[in-house]
């Protein structure tokens, strides 16, 4: 008898009627003769309400405090899924991360699992539960309650089915899947039937919304496969594994873009060494992200120094980084809000030369100026004015040929 | 340094501004140099809404997953007087039923506690914490969550100044303590300065929302002084504690109703044995409360029996009754939904005559009907029209010169 893992996000657990749709889904499962563990995210909307009523209550919410207030919209949703599945017919127990296991480090409001013990998950399945583990928390030693940040319930998915050692993990969200690339702005693209998990990390971090980088990661350290796919449809989604086939390696597999992007450039930094540091430490500590940096190769012992931050984060982050260029004697700094960023990702591109070429060249033909170019093994990233996504978006899925199904 | 515990109701509690007035409250405790343990009740409303969404679900929410649903309640509530706390510059934090060691058994949604376990409030309170407790719930053996049912914050606090020994149990509502009758019907009803357990009890027990009586019979086995005042006020409020001195003793303290009364009567029922125990089981079963008994010396070996229930019960109550009527052969059913009860409490009574005769006198006086007497050691209670209550009461309130203030 298989072992599966699936979640259930937000969106598909918004209201009554939609939860009953996710107990006849677990059903399903459950009747195709798998034993189930559902992990659950808060009823879309909950975890906003919390943080408002926290915030009515003061400026700046203790962390510890936040975390378990935070943590009782998913032992709320799990909950009622738990009485669906019951009034299917179904046996069904709802664990919170506690109860379920979930040890995790003491840094509120982003924890990270150490471990997870599934003694009494193990227990409920013997005795013929459906499982259902509160998602997004877990608790310390000493026993107090966490939340595990962006793409937590994900995490805590993968990280349960790794710890049961589970065929797969299944992650249901109101995304079909991973695709050649936006389907919003490419109507041709076309939807993958699997991706590794290199490039799906990559995807994740530049700009795919489907899943959380974190939840990849630990999916590729423990190898367990994990299909994306949509709560409301029964189309089949997109498993991410490791060993794709040769055939799909050494190309392109997907276009993605990201609109959120500013850049801040540093123009006339002396080259020498701790001005780095000077200037990425303040913004670390302020919990603000930066993405690209690039460096110029620096003429007579000046260079400049560009780098680029999310378009939400600019105002804080010129805050921080003005005084320090004027301290270290830079001639100024200068931002540009207005940027997008365009990768093409797939693995082998390292080994293959043109990648790079047939890009740049498509974007050329397309008439788009690049600002910002980086690299990774597995992805080409160009830095481009925001209004010329959705054109480069289209030139590049056409010059990668992504719209003729080969996937 | 004093250590006491406060606990306030959900209305108390019920939005953001009246939480910093919880908050504001806590703090002056805890500046006159006491160590204090807050115990909270849900927002108000929370719990209503949180029924509603399981019952959106299935129609018969089990039991053990409704627990772990309204808990939430409970300790939302609590991590935001943490919050506001801490906001005001103390250090305050929250923990829920099962963090703060209340163990209980495991019949959900009523549950007894059995054991207060002190040992991490004792920690928080060394590390000069003011101590949030989640009220209403518990934790099983199997670490499981439970509720306490009807009463169960005014429990979980008066459990929790138990365990720690604390010098007093403060429980704030929205009432502003312990009347000699209900002031909205008697304008001249005095405050009482202070009442014993065992009047408290059947005050509580016979009509007066102010406590439940499991909680009053909680602080009288630990012999734990309770204060009952108002939250939205400074005023005094009243103490119900062991010891009340001689002269407020063999008098009558307060006239208590509750219109929240229905009678059964069977009629023409063999007296033989066995009978009792045929129309009291199913009752019980269905969880039926029964109050009052009466049943007449018989007559040829037939008596009638009568026996009052909550009104909103007494559909249920005939469906079960009128059967098992019918099986041992008795005559017939009659029922009627529209009676009050009015009692009077005081300790001493039954040691001096003279109590029930006034009591009779003044009600006849009035012109009103008696149509069931009980008694207990220290009660006197009626069964009347529900539409002479209100003329009873100040009838009564009258007669044993309770407006004068004399307490």
């Amino acid at each position: 008898m298989a072992l599966i893992v699936q979640k259930y996000g937000g969106s598909s657990m918004a209201d009554a009627e939609r939860i009953r749709n996710v107990a006849r889904r677990v059903t399903k499962a459950r009747q195709t003769g798998n034993r189930v563990v559902v992990v659950v995210s808060a009823m879309g909307g909950t975890t906003d309400e919390l943080i408002r009523l926290a915030h009515e209550i003061c400026e700046q919410p203790e962390s510890r405090e936040l975390d378990v207030l935070l943590s009782t919209g998913e032992v709320v949703s799990s909950t009622l899924l738990a009485m669906a599945l019951r009034s299917l017919g179904h046996k069904a127990i709802s664990l919170s991360g506690a109860q379920a296991g979930i040890q995790t480090d003491a840094t509120h409001s982003r924890a990270r699992i150490r471990n997870v013990d599934p003694k009494r998950i193990c227990e409920e399945l013997d005795r013929d539960n459906i499982v259902i583990v509160a998602g997004f928390q877990g608790i310390t030693d000493e026993l107090d309650i966490t939340t595990l940040g962006r793409g937590g319930s994900d995490t805590t998915a993968v990280a349960v089915a790794a710890s049961l050692g589970a065929e797969r993990c299944e992650i249901y969200t109101d995304v079909q899947g991973v695709y050649s690339a936006d389907p919003r702005l490419v109507p041709e693209a076309c939807q993958l039937e699997e991706i590794g998990y290199e490039e799906m990390l990559e995807l994740a971090t530049y700009g795919a919304k489907v899943m959380h980088p974190r939840a990849v990661e630990l999916g590729e350290l423990y190898n367990i496969p994990i299909l994306v796919a949509s709560s409301f449809s029964d189309r089949p989604g997109t498993t991410i594994r490791g060993g794709i086939s040769m055939e799909v390696r050494n190309k392109v597999r997907t276009i993605v873009h990201d609109l959120d992007v500013a850049k801040i450039t540093i123009v006339g930094v002396p080259d020498q060494p701790g001005i780095a540091s000077a200037i990425f430490q303040p913004l670390a500590k302020a919990s603000i992200s930066v993405d690209t940096i690039v460096q110029n190769a620096s003429i007579d012992n000046i260079t400049d120094l560009t780098f680029t931050v999310a378009e939400s984060d600019l105002t804080r982050a010129m805050s921080l980084v003005e005084p320090v260029a004027q301290s270290i004697g830079a001639r100024e700094c200068v931002s540009d809000a207005n940027l997008g960023k365009i990768s093409i990702i797939g693995t082998g591109m390292q080994n293959t030369p043109g990648f790079a070429a047939r890009m740049f060249q498509a974007l050329y033909e397309a008439g788009i100026n690049i600002q910002l170019i980086t690299t990774s093994e597995i992805r080409i990233t160009c830095i481009i004015e925001e209004t010329r996504i959705k054109d480069a978006v289209r030139a590049l899925h056409k010059a990668f040929e992504l719209d003729k199904g080969k996937r």
